[in-house]
């Protein structure tokens, strides 16, 4: 398994981007073994080792990035700090390197400086000091962000909200939950499941994401179908603005049409507008039932067949709709050693049922895959109803990426497209890359029109690199696709929004950020290209 | 009946208000007959005889507001329009008069010009040439809203969306809708009805609105418990801003994270920030089976116990709970002739199912009646699942606006709160205000925390006024709820907005503004206090 340490060469197209020289994306990781999967819930512990995180390049020399002109860290704003919080203000190099690498151990800052506040008292101050003295500062939640948009790129300060985890109150009538921004979105699907309700978002990263950062990147995830985006779900914010000044927009109210919606700003900024410190979110009832089919099928004009079929038939219990080609099984039986239990097919698809009423749901499913099976939709499947038997079945799925890892280098992409569409960019990708590549594989949530396309090599090549990209991209931007679905832009992605955006919304973007950071010290050199 | 038509004596009490004197809320219409009830498919009808028209008083002198210092239309400018979209230029009176009202006949304005643009491009030419003659516009939707901001206020031209009614696409697989902003919303709804698909949103006024002008308002209505509200379901609009650029976000993704979700901020800005020009939907499966419970509780506390219980039994299929108190039933028995078919109770709740199996629904409803009955929470009920009967039921529910209407002089309140909260402030209006009101009654969408607080008086009076305002704002804001849960502020509630929005809020939306619409061309004395 090789991954590429040579710096990237193409200089970005696009007229508006500077500062950032030879930015490319579509690489997983650039040195050491290949991270553990990310279902598992001790994330960071995975980045503790010191002698592993040397490995990782310096964003500032892989990228060649400039530093922009913001002050540099002096004695007097150590001691300023440590007086605002005694014993969390974090200078220790060895405590600082796994908060300057991210998750996938492809990008690496110089933060000298951790900050831990507990309450958005502290965060206002924080960053009130922070812009008058023009310090930069990069918000952090639990460092599990895929585009590098949780660690600094140069020194700026770590602003960690893993100490404010306090959960603010629940209201089992309503369903609301109030909570600081560090909670952990597993602790908090914990808490819910005690009281009967679930969290309206589910991640691989759960066990180690804030529910702060999921906001801050409106995080999709495996609920969406069921459950919709945060952008309907979050009920209110705080948010500390860049000159310190707290917005409260805590809102805990389904409905409140008085004046701007505010918080959508800030659902998905990336921590370039503001820090969030504190959520307010609807949560649904726990379902009493889960189901799953996992089933093969011939084509993928089937598996769309199928889609339509089953949101017809299960309705209001279909609660995810996953697909995944043949060779994603085959990387998952060879490198994970996983059983397929449903074999011989082109395409899989994971359906899943959540509902109130576990004899009700049994015959709709049945129904469904009676009929599925009878019109020749599906040619072969299994279905679980025990929890046992439902999360061996969801592994096949969830556990794709980390068998990618063990497959080489991987070049990875997160695409939104019309549904039909979806599967057409996988086959063109492996016939525009034949031999060169070693695999191109497609799965992904296609109730959601997001597919994950990765494509695997033996070692890096820029050439290879270069047949991908932009390719990928103007593809994606031909059937006005997203060239980031749930993963955001961070610091990878950020050149590349000219696919997705026109450049009149991206121009407005950067007014807003102007106006609400003028002095740019929130979260610098990611999500958006510079304004001038 | 009676009405006032003399001017409200107080003075705005906020500081950051300027330029409204004595601007008051609560009265639903001021003059004339009582409008017919809003489920009609003719809502528009109703405002087309002029003799009535007439009675109704301008804002500018009801309110005396100042006219700000935009240009006046001159005949240069009516050539200019006149050439840019020949015979869809209106100059004639009486068909500018029923866009100068709105529907509860409470404010009307003086526009002697109307456009009625088909596409976007004309759109963008209209705003690009009033920015530059600083000319004030108007937009105007289906002309339903009940806060006075779909009409001039005083001579604003009126852009008219009701020539941009063209389907774009819609997308079987994913459901997804594209249209120009003026469809109407029952149009749409017959539409998708054909496909098998609803719109995520009803409402009464659905025979005349505008899906522009619904997104406009962030709309909330019947489905939201269901379907969530715009702010999910809406994937992408077109918006011209009020320097004649158009806004292209009208993406047909449900996922797309590459930068700010720009959309956002003019979902529920009321046409001040932009003119929404067409609209991309999400739009759910219609559901194969509806049935309709309408029970009767011994008191709140059990109507808010029936609400978890059934949400609990019901779980995904409960797509509408609303209650009303025995003064609502009363009123439209008396005023309306319609019959309760259950009696003696103080409270009632009209619970509607919607699901993809017609058994299966009806078993879950069953199970949920039973225990509802033997553990005391609702005393007696009926049920519907045929069409005609759903129909009368919901029509007890749907008719109590029209039925307050015919009970005299009302002052009408739409505020959120925690639903544990809901009734206590009918309650304490009720005790407050004694025999000085006539009936004070509440009703609403429980499941979403919306009370319609309405009072009712012989004759219009200050001194019950000032008994009802400012203490139902500042008990409202007592819970952290909102003076608008979905109506919006328009001209008449924007003087309120402190009451549910910190300064720094509304501060901060005075900058979007400035931002957007530098010289405040686009609707105008609507929504938001005056920034300097």
């Amino acid at each position: 398994m090789g991954f590429p340490c040579a710096f990237p060469r193409r200089a970005a197209a696009w007229a508006g981007l500077r500062g950032l020289r030879g930015l490319r994306n579509g690489l997983a990781a650039q040195a050491g073994p290949a991270p553990g999967p990310r279902g598992g819930r001790a994330l960071r512990a995975a980045s503790s080792s010191s002698s592993r995180l040397q490995r990782v390049v310096l964003t500032s020399q892989r990228y060649r990035v400039r530093r922009l002109p913001f002050s540099r860290l002096a004695g007097g704003d150590l001691a300023f700090f440590q007086g605002l919080m005694p014993g969390r203000v974090v200078t220790d190099p060895q405590e600082l390197e796994a908060c300057n690498v991210d998750w996938l151990r492809s990008v690496r800052g110089c933060s000298k400086l951790m900050l831990k506040p507990q309450t958005t008292a502290e965060v206002s101050e924080v960053l009130r000091y922070c812009s008058e003295r023009n310090l930069a500062v990069n918000p952090q939640g639990g460092n599990t962000g895929l585009v590098g948009g949780s660690v600094p790129v140069f020194d700026e300060i770590i602003l960690s909200t893993a100490l404010m985890n306090r959960i603010i109150s629940f209201d089992k009538v309503s369903g609301i939950l109030v909570c600081q921004a560090g909670c952990v979105l597993e602790k908090l699907m914990e808490y819910l499941e005690e009281q009967g309700f679930v969290m309206p978002l589910d991640l691989g990263a759960k066990g180690s994401c804030h529910i702060g950062g999921n906001v801050a990147t409106n995080a999709g995830g495996l609920r969406l179908l069921r459950y919709g985006s945060l952008r309907g779900t979050v009920l209110g914010l705080e948010v500390v603005l860049a000159d310190g000044s707290a917005l409260d927009c805590l809102a805990s109210l389904r409905k409140d049409n008085t004046g701007y919606d505010l918080k959508q700003l800030f659902i998905g900024s990336e921590g370039t507008l503001g820090v969030i410190t504190a959520v307010s979110i609807l949560c649904p009832q726990k379902p009493k039932a889960v189901n799953l089919a996992f089933l093969g099928c011939q084509s993928f004009a089937k598996v769309l067949e199928t889609f339509t079929t089953c949101r017809a038939m299960l309705g209001e219990i279909l609660s995810a709709y996953e697909f995944m080609d043949e060779k994603c099984m085959e990387l998952v039986e060879k490198h994970l050693k996983l059983s397929n239990p449903v074999t011989g097919s082109p395409f899989y698809v994971l359906i899943e049922t959540s509902g109130s009423n576990s004899t009700h749901d049994e015959e709709k499913l049945n129904s469904f895959l009676e009929q599925a099976m009878t019109s020749g939709l599906v040619s072969d499947g299994t279905v679980a109803t025990d929890d046992k038997k439902i999360k061996e079945l969801w592994s096949l799925r969830e556990r794709i990426t980390e068998a990618l890892t063990h497959d080489g280098c991987v070049y990875k992409y997160d695409i939104s497209l019309p549904v039909g569409k979806l599967y057409d960019l996988v086959t063109d990708m492996r016939a525009r890359l034949g031999p060169s590549a070693k695999n191109v594989v497609g799965y992904g949530h296609l109730g959601d029109g997001n597919l994950h396309l990765n494509i695997t090599a033996d070692s890096y090549s820029h050439s290879l690199l270069d047949a991908i990209e932009p390719f990928v991209y103007e593809w994606t931007a031909r059937y006005s696709g997203s060239i980031s679905a749930e993963h955001g832009l961070g610091f990878k992605k950020k050149q590349f929004i000219q696919y997705s955006k026109t450049q009149e919304a991206i121009l407005l973007m950067q007014r807003f950020k102007a106006m609400l950071d003028p002095k740019g010290i929130l979260n610098p050199y990611k999500m958006l290209p510079s304004s001038s």
